[in-house]
């Protein structure tokens, strides 16, 4: 047992060390009757793999990194369980970073993750309007990327996002039919993949119902609940509208607390519906109408793209995309009064 | 510039390398004056350090490990924002481990940590009444580990958690004055350190009311949301309790979920109380009223600890224990009627 290594195990067979791994992996770019006999004779000759060493020689770190801009957010977390489950089921370790939204701590993740820490990255980006180069150094280093959610356009790589523009268009369209003629669109960030997506979603539903498109009705927030919280009170106030679009989550609920200070109604006086990955939407006061992304299925897909990239040959990047249903779930928020 | 390097700087200035490194890191172990002198020639020979020449020969990973049960919780999500903005500050990168409260996870991981993958490692615990003997071996290894939230009592090391004792006591007293009799306590694991803490206080409050203390109604639940709702479904209908102290959020949201089924009123037939740090308790139908930590400040506490070791000169286990209070915010769920 001392005496058999993986060289001499190739040696017999004939056939390349990496090969042997590769049979050792369960990899699925190998063909059965080789691994077959790779296993068999390892099980004759009572030899079992070290693992460790196996990463060192196929230089795996047998890790992957996360990029999100939030974990506190239910979508992201429960896309994170999605993630996790694969990476486990393939004995993969996750790196979890966090951006807050900020694109220069993007950058510096990226290039802190050239260096052979991780075996790939799965990301949901952050500056829309920046220049992306820094990413196609990943493709030099042979380091796949995903992106999910939130995408780069302009960068060529596998993509898993859920489909925005149509159910922004039913959202919208089913507030117009519960009887709202001014809806306000909450947007944290106008220039994001998916605040775009979302944002023409609802400006074609209005046009196709002929109501007119009012650009003051598309309200900037942050991330910042105290700002956001400002910012709405004012345009409840100002603005009067009869319907709120959230492209958030957190915008709906700030929405909700400052009708309870203003002691607004909902339904009654404003309807509302949003995105939203909150398993309790339906506890609420009132129960939310949302927009439910299936963060898990999504999470699942990507990290099942990454793993095809991370087990192929040369890390080629598999450039698939994957385009997941949103369900849109009326409750009372929106309900005809 | 090319010349000069932190051997050099040290023999110049009679120091040792470490002393010299430590200076570039801005280590609070080093006097303020020897600090100076460092900074000062490296300034007037335009030295920088770099970083990762210098985390090699300090051997440090410059990462450090958070192992929490699961992220799709506030509390958790809170607590790793505070650890983040730390790990930040000192430039550390933070690896998020999910357990799934699975202690045979737990075990695994703090095994694959051992190898110099990360500097430290925070958590919060799996299996309470398991052999602990494997966190030995990082002592061995001058890996410092932080508690928090969830400890074992019997390892020494260091742990933040919050006065769980005296905040069941006072949630329970609470329900008493507004009129329950019949108080279930809605446990996951009552071997966790957390839930014997929060149990001993719902006891002993009882015991001072001079109410009975009944074991049919401690009711085991569980991290599956729909047995749980078998689970509350079952107690509701046959103990007919006229209180719930939850000792876990997602046990106050189940109750709400199966009350919202079987048409029990709360507060009028039932009233909750449950450790929740959900940002909307006061959006839910009707308002939670919770038992607040302070899990920001907990997760920042917990990760200053951790530095304080990491920076010692020996990886020190800093074996402070910090107790932070939580806040009983009473909200309608619990009012008397």
């Amino acid at each position: 047992m001392d005496s058999i290594n993986i060289k001499k195990l190739a040696k017999q067979l004939n056939l390349s060390t990496s090969t042997i791994s590769r049979a050792f992996r369960g990899s699925s770019d190998i063909n059965k009757a080789t691994k077959e006999r790779v296993l068999s004779l390892a099980n004759e000759l009572n030899y079992e793999p070290n693992h460790h060493a196996s990463n060192l020689r196929e230089k795996k770190s047998k890790t992957i990194a996360v990029i999100v801009p939030e974990i506190a957010n239910n979508f992201f977390s429960q896309a994170i369980n999605g993630i996790e489950k694969v990476a486990r089921e393939k004995g993969y370790h996750i790196l979890i970073y966090l951006t807050d939204d900020d694109f220069e701590k993007e950058t510096s993740f990226i290039s802190n993750l050239q260096g052979g820490r991780v075996d790939g990255i799965i990301m949901s980006v952050s500056g829309e309007t920046k220049n992306h180069d820094y990413l196609n150094k990943l493709k030099k280093k042979k380091i796949p990327l995903v992106f999910f959610d939130r995408v780069y356009e302009d960068i060529d790589t596998a993509k898993v996002t859920s489909n925005d523009y149509e159910s922004s268009f039913s959202a919208t369209e089913h507030l117009i039919k519960s009887g709202c003629q001014r809806i306000a669109y909450l947007v944290v960030n106008k220039s994001h993949s998916i605040g775009k997506m979302r944002m023409s979603g609802y400006k074609d539903a209005l046009i196709a119902h002929h109501i007119e498109f009012k650009d003051d009705l598309i309200i900037d927030c942050s991330n910042d609940l105290q700002k956001n919280q400002e910012i709405l009170k004012q345009t409840l106030l100002e603005l009067k509208p009869d319907g709120i679009f959230a492209s958030v989550e957190r915008l709906a609920l700030a929405t909700y607390q400052v009708c309870q200070d203003l002691n607004i109604k909902i339904p009654d006086e404003l309807k509302v519906i949003s995105f939203s990955s909150l398993e309790i939407a339906s506890l609420l006061n009132p129960s939310l109408s949302t927009i439910t992304q299936p963060a898990l299925e999504m999470g699942t897909a990507a990290a099942g793209l990454l793993f095809q990239a991370i087990e192929s040959d040369d890390n080629k990047n598999v450039n698939d995309q994957i385009v997941c249903k949103s369900e849109i779930i009326a409750r009372k928020s929106s309900s005809m009064t």
